[in-house]
C-alpha cells in the first residue's frame, strides 16, 4: 500500500422511467446526476480504522486488532456472488447493530466494515476513510450507492487490487472496463448489505455515470445520449420502498387484468424514451424530441397514480409545474421522496457520456 | 291514428367505464341517470306539424302539404339500416340547415323531421309535439339520444306502428321486447343524423334504462345490478367529442405499444366493474365492493388522463371530492363535460332495473 491520499467520487442517479415495473420485470432507464458522493482515504499509522460521515453525524473508530478475529473462517471473496452471511452476523454483534435495524447510521457503518474486512482480509491496513455528499438520503437519488461505489473504488485501489485513482490534477478516473466491473461488483455487495435485495442499478449508474437500460438483470450503458436539464424537487415526505413495492404487488395480484397491461405500458415508455434518446444524440435535439419526452413523463406520472405511488405533494408538483408549461413525474418509490421535472434547454448541448458524472 | 295527446319519457346516461377505448373496439358500461327527457305529443286539426323545444327556444311549425313534395321518391324505411341520404339532403335544402351545420336547434330540427316524415310516410298526420328536459345539451349526458328515443317512441304510437304508450294513471311503459327495439332503431336513425357515426350505446340506454354493457356493437344489459348513488359535476367547460376521439386516435398511432395497453386495461377495468355489479346484486353490497369501485374510478381517471381527454377543471373535481373520501372520474368525451362521483349509501338499495329510469 504506497498511496498516503486520495479521493474518488461518485454521481447519485435517478429514475427516468420504469421504477416499480422493473420489478416485474420490465424496462428502466436511469440517468447519473451531477450531485455527487466524495471519499477521502488517507493510510495512517495509528493502528485503527476510522469512517467519518459528517452528513450522518458519524465519527467510529476501531483498532485493527479488536476486528481481526471477527475475519476467522473466511473464505476468499474472488468471486461476488453472494454476501459472506457468517461475516455479516459476526460484523452485526460486534458492533451491536440487530438484524431489524436498517437506519441509515448503522447500515452505512455495516457496509464499511463489511468492505474493509473483505478486502484487506489478507492484511488488514490503517486507514481513514471520510465519505460527504451532496445527496439527501432516503430521497430514492442512490445516495447509498454512490456511498457503496466509492468505498468500493478506494478500498480496491487502497488494496493495490486496481490502480490508483485520480491526484487531484487528474480530471477524472481513468480505470479500466475490468476494474470498473469489480468496482462495481464490490459495491453491489455493499449494497446488498444495506437494501437487502437491490436491482444493482444505482451502483452501476454509480460506476459508469451516463444512462442506463435495465431490463431482467442485465444492464446496458447508452453510449450516446443529450445532457437533459432535469429540476430535482425533494417532497421530503417520508415513505417506506418496501411498503410501496409491496403495495403495487398487492395491486398487481387483486387486478392482474388491469395492472398488467399498465406495467406493459411503462415498459414501452422506457423504450420510446430510450430511443426519443438516442435520436437526440444521433440528430440536434428538436423541439419535437422534447414533445415526445414531456408526453412520456406525463404518461408514466399516471400509470405510477394507477400503481397507487403517488402522492398528493407530487400532485401539486405535477400541477404547479405544468402551470409554467412544464411536465413532471415522480422519481424512485414514489409516494413522496423526489420529483423530477424536464427542463427544455436554451441550447442543446450533447456529450456521449458526462465524465465529471461517472465514477471519478 | 286515436290519440289525442300523450306523454313519453326517456332518461339520459353516463357512462361508467370505457369511454373513448369503446371507439377502439373494448368494452364500456352505461348507465341510465335519474335525470329525463319528457315529450307531450298531441294530434290536431290544424294541418300542421309543429315542434316546441322550450330548452333550445325553437318553436317550428310547418303546412302538412309544404312537407309533403319531399317524400318524393322515399322508400319504405322498415329495414332501418341506413339513413335515407336524398331525402336527408332534401330536408337541410328545405330547411335551410347546411352540411356542416352541428349547432343543436338545427340537429334537433332534422332528426325531428326526418323522423316524422319516414314513420308518417303514407299519410302525414296533424300534430304538435313538445319536448323539454332536465339534461344540459352537450354534456355527454345523452340529451340528444334521449330526445330521440321520445320522438321514436311518441312517432311510433301515434302511427299506431306501436301499441299506445302509458297514461298518466300507468307509472311506466308496458312496450313489448318487439316494439322497444323498434323505437331503439328509429331512435339510432336520429342520433345518425345529429353525430355522424355514434355507437348507439346512448339510445339503448335511453330505450332500456339500466345498466347497458357495449362491446363491438352488441348491446347487453345487466339484468340485476345495483342501484349507485352518483353525484354528477358540470364543469361546463365546453369541448368537441369529435376533436378528443381524434385526438385520441392520434395517441395511439403515434405510441401504439404505450396506448394499446392502456386500452387493454381501460376494457379489464369495464370488465372488474361489470363483475363487482354483478357480485354486489346477487349479495349484499359491501364496503370491500365500494373499496373495488373506487379503486376502479380512480384507475380509469388516470387513463383518460393518459389519452389526454383530462382537464384541469376534472383533476380539480377529482382533487377536491378526494379530499372529502369521495373519489371522481370524467364521463363520457371528456376535455371539460361532466364527472361523476360515487357515493357510498347510507343503506344500500337493489332493483333489478329501475323502471321510472328507463323509457316510459
Amino acid at each position: 500500500m504506497q498511496t498516503r491520499e486520495f479521493f474518488v467520487s461518485a454521481p447519485g442517479k435517478v429514475i427516468l422511467h420504469g421504477e416499480h415495473s422493473v420489478v416485474h420485470g420490465k424496462v428502466a432507464l436511469a440517468v447519473s446526476l451531477n450531485l455527487r458522493t466524495y471519499l477521502r482515504l488517507q493510510s495512517t499509522s495509528s493502528g485503527e480504522v476510522c469512517i467519518n460521515l459528517p452528513n450522518i453525524d458519524t465519527f467510529l473508530s476501531w483498532e485493527i486488532t479488536a476486528l481481526q478475529p471477527l475475519l476467522a473462517g473466511c473464505k476468499e471473496q474472488d468471486d461476488l456472488k453472494e454476501l459472506d452471511a457468517d461475516l455479516l452476523k459476526r460484523l452485526r454483534e460486534f458492533t451491536g447493530i440487530s438484524d431489524d435495524s436498517i437506519d441509515t447510521r448503522s447500515m452505512a457503518v455495516l457496509a464499511f466494515l463489511y468492505m474493509y474486512l473483505t478486502v484487506f482480509a489478507e492484511s488488514l491496513a490503517s486507514i481513514t476513510v471520510s465519505v460527504w455528499s451532496e445527496l439527501p438520503t432516503g430521497a430514492g437519488l442512490g445516495s447509498s450507492a454512490a456511498y457503496n461505489v466509492c468505498l468500493s473504488a478506494a478500498l480496491l485501489s487502497a488494496r493495490g487490487t486496481i490502480s490508483s485513482p485520480l491526484t487531484p490534477q487528474q480530471e477524472s478516473a481513468r480505470w479500466s472496463k475490468e476494474e470498473m466491473e469489480l468496482i462495481n461488483r464490490w459495491a453491489f455487495m455493499g449494497e446488498k448489505i444495506i437494501h437487502g435485495n437491490p436491482s444493482g442499478v444505482d451502483n452501476a449508474v454509480g460506476t459508469w455515470g451516463g444512462f442506463l437500460r435495465y431490463h431482467a438483470g442485465n444492464i446496458t450503458p447508452l453510449s450516446w445520449v443529450p445532457i437533459l436539464r432535469i429540476l430535482l424537487t425533494n417532497t421530503k415526505v417520508p415513505r417506506s420502498t418496501k411498503v410501496l413495492v409491496s403495495g403495487v404487488k398487492d395491486k398487481i395480484n387483486k387486478f392482474p387484468s388491469i395492472m398488467n397491461p399498465v406495467l406493459e405500458s411503462v415498459s414501452a415508455v422506457s423504450c420510446t424514451c430510450e430511443q426519443t434518446l438516442t435520436e437526440m444524440a444521433a440528430h440536434r435535439p428538436s423541439a419535437e424530441h422534447y414533445d415526445i419526452l414531456e408526453e412520456l413523463i406525463d404518461i408514466n406520472q399516471h400509470h405510477l397514480n394507477v400503481m397507487g405511488v403517488g402522492h398528493s405533494s407530487l400532485d401539486t408538483l405535477c400541477r404547479v409545474t405544468l402551470a409554467r408549461g412544464l411536465h413532471s413525474k415522480l422519481t424512485g418509490a414514489g409516494g413522496g421522496g423526489c420529483g423530477i421535472t424536464l427542463l427544455r434547454p436554451v441550447s442543446v448541448r450533447m456529450a456521449s457520456c458526462r465524465l465529471h458524472d461517472c465514477l471519478a
